[in-house]
Parts: structure tokens; sequence; C-alpha cells
């Protein structure tokens, strides 16, 4: 996989001086037009041995481009604040939108590498980090992300030499780190690990380019043309849907049996029960947030329901029991501007809580799988494969300690026609009611199959589904306290094992 | 997951047997439709609780269509002959054609999820394996087949009362076997760990249908509807190539340096050395195939090259040293109409040798990369993707013991000229030299390229390309050899550690 990065590639001085001009033109045409079209990011991925020319080769890209246009970024030593969240938050914090160039130092794959080649781990634990990269990749490539992946490559010997010159050169010692020189012993092991991940990760959607790193002229001219090259052909791409073959329908229900349909819409508190009930969840709540073991641990609700089916009440009762600081209620509407420029997760994962934190979503990125499902904002290819994003998104949370509530507030169809109308009746509540409300009504059999294939797909051990029954309000708002209390206690119990 | 495979689904006698007639007449339509375009295969795999009712749908299923274009197959205990050889090959020698239904029974989720259920492996090989099948599938979906997935589900309680049931009936009791029992005991680990295969396997393009298993008349019609529509969907789709957005070039290159280019082509052998090593080479091949560490290895050489570069000769040289019950030159040509139905790969699969046997491929799998994307007998994206399936490919090989060697044996244009102008001249010889071998030549640019993007992206730890210097035939014939030899004195050397 490195041999025809160990031959001497070069490039005389005189060639490269005659070539860079017509480059650094297409190069800065090509990423106009990215910005023009906006119409997907370029995320540039800058593996490979020390001392091959990694820093270099991007600085002078920098020079030849646009800078303005284009966010390096480095992924050293994490910070508290990413410490405190799931591993890839880091990234995801940092994808450039549509439409700019993201250059990646020290991503996701020098961490597996490294981890690897200082024994922290075995080939197990590398695979299934190398399966991640894989997920993450297709999805940022499935959501319209131009990857391009760079590895910089030395020989042994070259790798050497170069370390030698640099050292013998008092203008330039400076630049070789402790961690070259650890390199330089753990050469053999970095370079076998670093195939491995090479030979796993190179997929048709996002192959690796390796790039032999002693010439500098070779390197940046090589280099450049292969993200002019992958620039013109993903510009040149016609905007359009992707034909996916054979995706098989997800099947229709062929009772009328399904899980909202089976629950009991009779279940009712009375009113002294309630306020028993309730005020006993919701210092347990309390109690549980201030404990020790909260630390280890960050809390995420997510309310979806029908309309008018009380998430905003039920969510200020939760809120009700706590220290504004210790929460965070995060209302999803249609996305922002620069939240249309990423991929669909983004704007969750920004919202994710460090640990200790509670984050409340009042909708959610299952808007994806319902309203976007429903209304056609996205093509059945998107949604359909949007199941085991989700799914990946929220082992990363769980992973990382994050417990994950989910609640589908589900009330009937008469009692969502009495509300409707009490709303219009009452002043200060006739803004909750609109006319897309009443739309939405008349497409309930659509959304009813969309929430329960969502259920379906989407219920894990790790996340499950919590179905609430909220005819009754009483009943809903401390069913929810309720749940979200056990799902605490159960994550602080494994702890005591 | 599986909460609405729990709530009771059940369809009445009289709606059942209203529905069935038409869905029957639907399903052999569409059964005869796949058939007359045989453009792909359909794969289903059953899975889930025993006690579900895998078998009697499948044996229903088989009732209602034509049982002789559906090929059930059921994989438990592994033959000798699938012992000798990697994991994946009982299900690639099971594969069906375009056109046809394959039912797989045992299947490769069977395996992992029993391994895992018994602590055979951890969580990460669990991982490992969940990849492993992650991209299998891929492949296969990328090769145009519908793969569809049966997940047969009953609630513990279900399946504890389904048990008692059948041992309380005299005429049924014989039906449940020690590992049903056994399964009882491990109900909630089955569950457990099936749920993680199911979230992480259930892709966009090939998702998971999760199937209560208590009533058979739901059950039946719920599994034959999801077959139906299925297979309606993907006949109904447009044959016509997939456009994967977004597939960046792999780059050219951009000084005159390449391997082969770089190989020394003036080496050469004298008359006597030759004849002295050679006979050296051969003797010590055939000690090392008759070595006792050979029955944990298996040996797979592949010959590529130029034109006229010598491949059968040097492959007659290696078969020289040997038994010819110990080696298979598999030749490689035109794909017949059997292996044009399957996956590319599927008909090197087929020629895998078992262990302590030895494999010559005269051309290989890698005409995919070579003349099929030369010639363009396939799209971009379908050799784009190859390099990555081949590696994987290889990847199977090796993890079960298969050496892997590959030579590319390489001339210059001169001496191909030259050769090929011999060629015409002596009468027995001609037979070996077409209109198509001149035609070749004319595009020997775009062939080095291909065989450097080859060699870069396939050339690995596990599997590495030997580039072999053939101007000289004497040459090349033992660099042939010892590098074999050297391949399997490496690996035998791994088992003295």
């Amino acid at each position: 996989m490195f041999e025809s990065a160990e031959i001497g590639h070069s490039i005389d001085k005189d060639t490269f001086e005659a070539e860079v001009p017509a480059l650094r033109e297409a190069l800065l045409e090509a990423q106009y037009e990215l910005k023009q079209q906006s119409r997907f990011p370029v995320i540039v991925l800058i593996n490979g041995v020390e001392g091959a020319g990694k820093g270099e080769t991007v600085k002078l890209l920098n020079e030849w481009m646009d800078p303005r246009l284009i966010d390096v970024l480095t992924f050293d030593q994490q910070t508290d604040e990413e410490l405190a969240r799931p591993p890839a938050w880091r990234y995801w914090r940092a994808l450039p939108p549509k439409g700019r160039m993201g250059v990646f130092f020290g991503n996701w794959y020098s961490q597996m590498i490294q981890g690897r080649v200082h024994g922290q781990f075995k080939d197990a634990v590398l695979d299934q980090a190398i399966a991640g990269a894989e997920r993450l990749e297709q999805m940022l490539c499935d959501e319209g992300a131009l990857v391009l992946k760079f590895w910089f490559h030395l020989s042994k010997k070259q790798m050497k030499a170069r370390l030698k010159a640099l050292r013998d050169d008092p203008l330039h010692s400076w630049r070789i780190s402790p961690l070259d020189w650890q390199q330089s012993q753990t050469y053999d092991r970095f370079v076998r690990f670093g195939e491995r991940v090479l030979r796993r990760t190179s997929r048709d959607f996002a192959p690796w380019h390796v790039i032999e790193g002693s010439d500098p002229y070779y390197r940046s001219l090589a280099v450049g043309r292969i993200l002019l090259e992958g620039m013109q052909a993903a510009l040149a791409v016609e905007p359009k849907g992707k034909s996916k073959s054979n995706v098989a329908p997800l099947g229709r229900s062929i009772d009328d049996l399904n899980l909202i349909g089976a629950l009991d819409m009779t279940l009712r508190l009375e009113k002294k029960d309630y306020q028993e009930q309730l005020v006993t969840e919701q210092a347990r709540l309390a109690g549980l947030l201030r404990h020790k073991h909260m630390r280890r641990h960050a809390l995420v609700a997510v309310f979806e329901g029908n309309d008018a089916a009380g998430k905003g009440g039920a969510i200020r009762r939760v809120a009700a029991a706590l220290d504004p600081r210790q929460y965070r209620i995060v209302p999803i509407a249609a996305p922002t501007e620069e939240e249309r420029a990423q991929p669909y997760l983004w704007r969750f994962w920004r919202h994710i809580p460090a640990l200790g934190k509670f984050t409340i979503f009042d909708r959610s990125w299952y808007g994806r799988v319902l309203v976007e499902r429903v209304e056609g904002f996205c093509s059945p290819a998107d949604w359909m494969r949007a199941y085991s994003e989700i799914n990946d998104f929220e082992e990363q949370l769980s992973n990382a300690g994050v417990v994950v509530v989910k609640f589908w507030l589900a009330i009937d169809r008469q009692t969502q026609l009495e509300r409707f109308e009490e709303r219009e009746q009452i002043p200060f509540k006739r803004y909750k009611i609109t006319e897309e409300d009443w739309r939405n009504r008349d497409k309930w059999d659509v959304y009813t199959e969309a929430v329960g294939d969502m259920v379906d797909r989407t219920s894990t051990e790790i996340a499950p589904w919590t179905l609430v029954e909220a005819n009754d309000k009483r009943w809903a708002r401390v069913k929810v306290l309720r749940t979200i209390n056990d799902a605490l206690e159960a994550a602080f119990a494994k702890h005591k094992k």
C-alpha cells in the first residue's frame, strides 16, 4: 500500500514553478464555485508519518487558495469541554458548512492509530474504531460531503534522514518535537497499523491518497492536483437525488394492532394522587441530579408527540423540579440557515450536554423520520438511512455515559379535536393552534405509521422509547417524570456493581 | 426494537384465508418476473427466537410460491470441507444466482449471536463480526441483490408458553430440541445481543423486519407481504447504473515515476545460474508444501502481467516442482453464464483451496480493476469499490490461514513487440497471439495507470504484490518461485513463536 510512496518521487523546481500558476488559478476557481453552489462541504483529512510534510503542505494550500474559505483544525489533547462529551463531538462541532473546506489534522484516525501503536488496546478495539470512522464518513458522503483523505508517507530510511537533517540545521532543529523522535522508534508499528486502517477505510466514497512526502515540490503538486480533481468532479455532478437500487419498503402493518393503538388511553390520575405523586417524583429528580454519580453521566430527554398532546406542560413539570442552571430546554423548529448547511444531525450534536448536565429536546432528530418523511422534505433514501444513523448517534451518547430517554406523548383523535377547539376559544391559547395543525390532523394515519416505524427501528436497549398515554395530562406528566427517574437510577445502579 | 412484536399481533382465520389467494398469485407473478428479468437475486435471511415459527413460515412460503425457484439453505455444523476454508466460503457457495431466491437459515447472524450468548467472545469481537456482515451485505446490494432480513420474535412469556404447549402435545413434542430448552434459559442474553446486532446491521440497503411469531396467520401474512413489496419495488427499478455522488477520482500521477517504471528491467540470469537456482527453489517449494505446518495453511498464487510477459512459462516452472494432486491451476477467461449470474467475486471464491492445498490463478479477480476498468465493462463506481471488496476478500483468506502471493509480470514495450512478432513467426505459437493483443498494446498507458492504482490500493501487509522484472524469463521464473517460498516460510515461522 505504501510501496509507490517509497520510490523517490520528485519534481524539479522549474517544472513545479511552471505548473503552479495554472493550478492555483484552477483551485481558486473551484473554491469560489464551491462557495457559489454551497451544495456540499469539502473535508480534507491529513494523516501519516511525522516529518513527511503534512504541516508544510497545508500551509502552502492556504497560500495558494483563499484562506477565508478554509478552516484548518488541529485536534490535540481534548479540552475539558470535549472530555465531558462523546468523543465525536469535537469533530462534529468543527465540521465545515456547505461551500467551505475543512482541513482536519489529528483527526479520528490519528487517535485510533496512536492508541493501537502504544498498546492501549488490541486489534478488535481498533476495528471497532475503524467501523465507527467508516459509518461517520459514509453518513457525511450520503449527506453530500466530499471527503478527501491524504496519508503522507516516508520510508523508514527517509524519515530518519529527514529528522537527522532537521536536527543538524540550526534554523530548523526547533521543528522536531519529542514526539517525532518517539515516532522514529515506533515507525514499524505505526506503519503496520496505519496500513490496517487504510486498507479497511479506503472505500469508494472516500478513498485514501498516499503521498510520498520527501520532496516538497512533488507532494505539494500531488495534493493540489488531487484536491482540484476531486472538487471539479464533485462540482460537476448534477445536484439530484441519489438512486439507490433495491431499497425495499419497510412493510405495511397487516393488522390493526400497533404500539400506539395498544395503549390504554383511559389511564388517568385523580387530582389528589397527581399532586402527591408529582411532588414525590420532582423531589426524586432533584435528588438524582445532585447525586455524585451524576458527574459521570449526562441526561437527554426527547419529547415527541401528537400536536396538542401536552409536551409543553410535561416539560414544564420536569423543569419545575430543577435549578435552571442544571438543565437546558432546546426547542426544535425549522433549521436555521447555518444548520441547513450541515448534516442533519449537526444541530443536535451542538446541544449535547456535558457530563453532569441535562438537556430537554422539545422535538428532536426524530423530525427526520416523522415530519420530514411525511411531508416529503427529504427523499425516502434519506429517511431510510436515518434510522441507523440515529442509532449510531445515540449509541455514541450512551457509550459516553449519556442517559437517553425518549417520550412519545400519544392522544387519540377525539382528544386532539377537543383540545384544538378549546385552544381556539381561549384567547391566550390561540397562538398555539395554526392552520398547519389542522392539516397535520388530516394526515393522522400516515403520521401514525411513521411513528410505528420509528419506534420499531429506534427503540433500543441503550435508548428505549417510552410511549405515554396522554389523554390525561396528569397521568402523562407523572409517567414522564417517573420514567426519567427510573432511567437515571438504573444507570447509577451500574456503578455499585 | 422488539416492543411491537410483543403486543399480540394476530389475524383471524377468515381474514387470512380471504387474503391468501391474491397474495399467492402476486408472489408467483413476482417470482416469474424475477426469473424473467434475471437481473438480481433475492436473499432472505431468517433469524430470531426459537419457537417463533421460522421453519413453518419458510415451509409455507415454499407452498405458496414455486419451490423450483427457491433454494432453502440451512447452515448448521460446518462440514470438513467448510472448516478447511474461510468462514464465508459456505455462504458464497450457496448464493442464489440472479433470478432466483435463496432462503438462508442459520446464517452469519446466528453464528455471531450464539457465539456471544455463550461467552465465546466479547463485544469487540462481536462488533468485528457485525462489521463483516455489513460489508458483505453492502457488497451484495451494490451488486444488485435484494436482501430481506426477518427476525422472528416472541416475548419471553410467549416463548415459554409455546414450548410448554408443544411439550404437552404428544403430536408435536418431538419438535422441541434440547437447543430450544437451552435457549429458553439464555433468552435474555439472546435478545440483548440480538438487539445489538439488529441495531447495527439494520441499514437502508438491507433493513431488518421484526415479525411477531406467536400467531401463524399473522406471521405468514406479514412475511409474505414484505417479501412481495420488496420484490415488486426491486423489479420496478430501472436497470441502470447507480449514480454515486461525489466519488472523487483517484488522482493522476504527476511525475513519470511509478513502481513499474522503477523496475530494473535489465535484471537477468545466466543459463547456468538459472538452472541451479531453479532446481533449488523447486526442491524448496516441494519440501515446504509437504511440511507439517502446511496443514494449517493454504496457498494462493495470483499471476497477472502484460501480454506475453511469460505468465504461462512461470506457472509451468512452479507446477513442475509438484505432484499434480497438490495444486490446481485455474485459468480465468470470460465468465461463464453461471458466473455472470453472481457477484463478480463468486467465481474466485468457488476455487479457494482447502487447507493444505495450493491454487494458482492464471489471471484473477484483479480483472475487475484492470481489463474491466480499461475496457469499460463495468462502471467507475463498480471498479472503485472493488479495491476495498478485494481487500476484504483477501483479508478473509489471510485470516483463515491462506497465504496469498500476487505477481505482476512486467515487460517493456519493446520486449513485448519482439515477442509478439516472434509468436507470429512460429507456427505452434501463433495461437497465442490475437488481434486483441495488438489492440491492448495500443492501450499500454491506460493499462499501466490501472496497474499502478491496483498495486497502490491492494498491496497490503496481508497480501502484498510482487512486481517481477520479466524481460528475462529466467530471472522472472526464479523470482516467482523464491517469493512463494519466502512467503510460505514466513507464514510457517509464525508458528514457532
